[in-house]
């Protein structure tokens, strides 16, 4: 068959890309090392799962998964209004955070148009921003820590159409005070949007969650179900942002998209504030754990309000190598940022007393043996 | 606050789209009424639920969804190959056929490029070509039915990327023969893809589902769990593709957007066989009922190899006016196709045997009342 033999043409964004994937998942790495991870805490996944409100509305909505969701997701979007004090028109469901980078990228990104970010941000949205044909303008981290400053000017000078912030941030768990946020919004280029990646909001001091007008149309605010409330696999986030951009992303939203099981599940883990509290304090005995085991071998954590704690190896060599190991001689599975500086540590999610207890024990022999 | 008064500025392709939706779903409707639909049979959607299987794989996933899901969908992807005799690099998984129709509109058309469809076939498939900035060209149904003849004649003289075809067909039921498929592929003008939309195709004659060699660079076939293994509501769908343009998805995809509950559901629903045999026996008496009850109000249906019989009103004006009576006087939720001429028929898919009943009530009234 001498059509089957050619190679289809595919769109010139597509053509243009590289064979990169944002990230390499534990199930590989399972497969990989040929046996069960013992501790997967590499994916900042909360070890303490959903409330068990929510597991119990996503157990009924399995059964009723015969029927699609809401498109509109009526519901649960008026419950999310509520609890931000805004309308619901303000809000727009996805499937995770995830989703909505590429719904909003797609959004105000055309070929060539600029997107600004700190070097070593998170992958997916540079994922995004490549996909489109968006050209990605960088500011290093400095003293592990975004600098919003540096991204104010870098997104006037090369007059950037996004720029992309992360506070609480991944994967240096560092954040920055929302005055410094408010800062920022107020010095973007014209036409400039702030993508205010909020996914560890609930792990953060107060004083880092700045009140924002959702009809102030140079901030998209995105939270998620994935971290304090243990549903990333569930794939549920939404955004806050003004009425009339959320009707625009009606026209290409999918609309079917955030199935019936997250939405369900989502609205109910709303209704279990006492259990997102819990997880939170369990987050803060864990990382302190981490801070302490850390100490014990010398090495220092970066400052984190987040579900992990990036702990650092001193070098690039020490990092992959600990990395390595954890994996292939203690089943650990744990992430390192990609990137100079930042790439001299491992992010150690927060797990379960015992799962810490596992770290702790394979982390020293690592480290001995480093 | 001057700048949030300002609008934002859209990347052109969603600055030139219309607001549309491409389904005003269920919930709507019952907000619009003011009551809970008492029949809801305008979608699709399988009465007859999830395998017991699968809705115990989803429920065990419902309190293990703190973790993400595996991006690589390896373990279902194993299954699926092994049931189309393909590779796993053949299959890629999607969060519904309507994802994946996103995901091949960007990988392989460019702003300006022509796809050809029927006329009046799946709304949201032309959603993605508008939403990508492809043009639609058309051909109408003919006798209700797909004109494959006509659709490869139309991609031959505008060149078209894509032919969007479904088979079985949505929204007449119609179905074409599997030699009219691979008829149609061999029409195909040079770098067109056929899009084989197989939604319905656990309910086709076993003639409508030709052999294709997976590897063939000319066709896609999509096929879904939202039908006859009623798992709609949970987002799961797949591809059967050649190896490199999986490969090439990759560049794009949502790696993680296929949630954890449904790959759980869909390999429990692929190992329950005869719970699917029993879903398509039950629909297959269900259409029975809809052609009698049609045929007892002197009315006739089109022949359907799908979960739903479409019902000919005779005129637009009719089948809107009773689509309307049975939403607002009798709570049934129906759908009618949007275009001439199927837009004289209202679409009714096959609900339990007390459903139907409750929908033959009120239909006998509707018509009555005509």
């Amino acid at each position: 068959m001498t059509k089957a033999a050619s190679r289809p043409r595919y769109a010139r964004l597509l053509s243009a890309l590289p064979a990169v994937v944002p990230f390499v998942p534990p199930e590989a790495l399972e497969r990989r090392i040929g046996r069960t991870l013992k501790v997967r805490i590499g994916a900042n996944e909360s070890a303490f799962g959903p409330s068990p409100k929510a597991i119990a509305a996503m157990q009924a909505a399995s059964a009723r998964v015969n029927w699609y969701c809401d498109p509109e997701g009526f519901v649960l979007r008026e419950a999310i209004a509520r609890r931000h004090n805004v309308a619901r028109d303000n809000v727009v469901l996805g499937a995770g955070i995830d989703d909505l980078l590429g719904l909003l990228v797609r959004s105000f990104v055309d070929p060539g148009d600029r997107v600004a970010m700190s070097l070593g941000a998170y992958p997916t949205f540079a994922f995004h921003v490549n996909g489109f044909g968006g050209k990605l303008v960088n500011t290093p981290y400095v003293a592990d820590r975004n600098d919003p400053e540096a991204l104010g000017t870098l997104a006037r000078r090369r007059r950037a159409r996004l720029v992309y912030l992360s506070n609480p941030d991944n994967p240096t768990g560092s954040w920055i005070a929302g005055a410094d946020v408010l800062r920022l919004i107020e010095r973007l280029p014209e036409g400039c949007i702030l993508v205010l990646d909020e996914a560890y909001a609930d792990f953060a001091p107060a004083d880092a969650l700045p009140a924002i007008d959702a009809e102030d149309p140079r901030v998209i605010r995105l939270r998620t179900f994935s971290k304090a409330h243990g549903m990333a696999g569930a794939r549920i986030g939404y955004a806050v942002a003004p009425q009339e951009t959320v009707r625009a992303f009606d026209k290409i939203r999918h609309h079917f998209g955030v199935n019936r099981v997250a939405q369900e599940g989502a609205y109910a883990s709303l209704g279990d504030p006492d259990f997102i509290a819990g997880v939170v304090r369990a987050v803060e005995t864990g990382r302190g754990d981490y801070q302490r085991l850390a100490s014990d071998l010398g090495l220092n954590t970066l400052p984190s309000a987040t579900n992990f704690v990036a702990v650092d190896l001193g070098s690039t060599e020490r990092a992959t190598s600990a990395m390595k190991r954890l994996l292939e001689e203690e089943a650990v599975f744990v992430r390192m940022p990609g990137v100079a500086p930042l790439n001299r540590c491992i992010r150690v999610t927060v797990g379960t007393p015992p799962e810490r207890a596992d770290f702790a024990e394979a982390f020293r022999r690592v480290v001995a043996g480093l």
